[in-house]
């Protein structure tokens, strides 16, 4: 969600910004979530930042204690994506002369509920004025584990992949709330606007597969463009199996009463589920782990040679998506 | 620059954030200018971020390079007062739709340039679209050296006062681009508006210091102002010499001119010189230290008992300050 912008930005970043990182091995190029920080003699600080702006990335009205945990959440979830420890963050807000003390008594209540729940600190960071919406930046640091972190990098050809918990949500849950989408019951569109509007960083399943996976990112552009950032750094192509894409009930119902939604749960974002390969041999370790932590793990595809993602349909056809995921570094 | 806000932001950070910082000793209670994030068995990196935004800290149409370069050095100025060795950058980009590729290219020379000159490196960040004002912030990351960092809370009753280079060049330089100052002549005015436009981090002082000083901030809400956040964290008082004052020609020119710019001189923010403390006895030392180096080191006041920065005119009198300068976190 945080990583909205042309589609041309990830060209820009490329072409602008990518030299820029080249001198430091742990930037990886910026195709990673988060980037590896060595210190001298210690184990890896991994860092990430996610920025939010009103009007773009939530609405102007938004409840200021989603906003703090949403904004915390997709920077935890890029830890978890990396298998890495969360531990402390930097916030850098730039209020418009609107946002009063109300508002940053719920926001931080917002933040402190999160941060105990996920075990983080907030350490610095700066507060300005802006004309302009208001505009909110969280940078997270955390530890890697002692196998190193979890990258995009490493999908081979043969792997499995896998995603956790369920694909769509977040994006019907959005059409719910701009009026898109009016057919899901009260109870199945709550629980759409929540998965949207409050994601759940997988850092349990990140640590865990540490040493198990080949290559990890955490859903925020969509299913079908996440993989395929996996697939470009890796230098893999990828089929992916549209029938196998694991549906909460409130979004299968939607589903059933209109097929042409596929399209919207494979081309999505926000979902911050992890999708990630393994060796197929690991298959078996893989469905232990989630029925361990409580987390369903589905496997819906295979890296293939070559490149680029195909979209089968589970019947021999193809399906082609017009809305392949926004891009970010 | 980075930390205008309104005057009450100070409050509000001590008020909404510093609670969610107690749990973590790195954080300091978020009153000093960068965190310092201990990695198991490691040295610690120390992180800083600061943020700027379009027509509140630079004009709408400054050129892009020099915005990149003030961004980059704004943050290099905080950990050069912690005397950390910056290693690694996030950048955080919020871009208006008129952004355009020239735009980035010359924003990203702009780093370019700076990196290099600072041998820091990108490592990661976000890129979103905004409807809004340029708004861009940056997250850096360095290394505390063998004996630690250099926080703001060190001071003791009987340390004296230094500052490097001269004071109150950018916050003249400032009123000269808004057209309020006019004497100055041409490179004079040159001189100031470049002070404000592109501060100089004191990473060689910083580094030097480091087991030297007691206490040290950079200057960025003004010399009284920061001298303020010193003895507020301390626990002590300080009486600032104004008449001691290190200025640059152009500035000693303008304050002739017109002797009620003292109070802009001292109030003003934006020079990112070094303020810091150190017992008497170690004064030969630093005034050598200065000279190796080849930056101004000025005995300015000195640190008491109390509470509060008593400003004397250095004829017996007393400067009241209308003007203290800007808070942040």
């Amino acid at each position: 969600m945080s990583h909205k912008a042309d589609g041309d930005e990830f060209d820009r970043i490329a072409r602008f910004f990518a030299p820029l990182a080249e001198a430091s091995d742990g930037a990886m190029g910026l195709t990673d979530d988060a980037a590896l920080f060595e210190t001298a003699g210690g184990r890896g600080t991994v860092v990430t930042a996610d920025a939010l702006v009103a009007g773009v990335h939530f609405p102007e009205n938004e409840s200021p204690a989603l906003i703090a945990r949403k904004l915390l959440r997709v920077n935890l979830s890029d830890l978890a994506a990396m298998g890495a420890v969360p531990r402390a963050y930097l916030l850098v807000l730039a209020l418009p002369e609107q946002v009063d003390d109300d508002w940053l008594e719920a926001f931080s209540a917002g933040l402190k509920e999160d941060q105990e729940s996920f075990g983080v600190t907030l350490i610095g960071g700066d507060m300005v004025a802006t004309p302009g919406p208001l505009t909110l930046s969280l940078t997270l640091l955390g530890e890697a584990g002692e196998q190193g972190v979890m990258v995009r990098s490493g999908a081979r050809a043969g792997d499995v992949v896998f995603v956790s918990g369920t694909i769509g949500d977040a994006a019907l849950g959005l059409r719910v709330l701009e009026g898109e989408l009016t057919g899901p019951d009260r109870e199945a569109a709550d629980f759409l606007c929540a998965r949207y509007r409050l994601p759940e960083p997988r850092l349990e399943l990140g640590r865990r597969l540490r040493g198990v996976a080949r290559a990890g990112v955490d859903i925020s552009d969509g299913l079908a463009a996440d993989l395929g950032h996996i697939c470009e750094v890796s230098g893999v192509g990828a089929r992916l199996d549209a029938s196998r894409t694991p549906l909460s009930p409130a979004t299968q119902a939607a589903l059933d009463a209109d097929p042409s939604l596929m399209e919207v749960i494979l081309g999505g974002g926000d979902d911050y589920e992890i999708l990630f390969t393994a060796a197929p041999e690991r298959e078996p370790e893989i469905m232990a782990l989630g029925g361990e932590i409580g987390l369903q793990l589905t496997a819906v595809g295979t890296i293939l040679e070559g490149e680029g993602v195909a979209v089968e349909d589970g019947e021999g056809g193809e399906i082609v998506l017009n809305h392949p995921g926004y891009k970010h570094f």
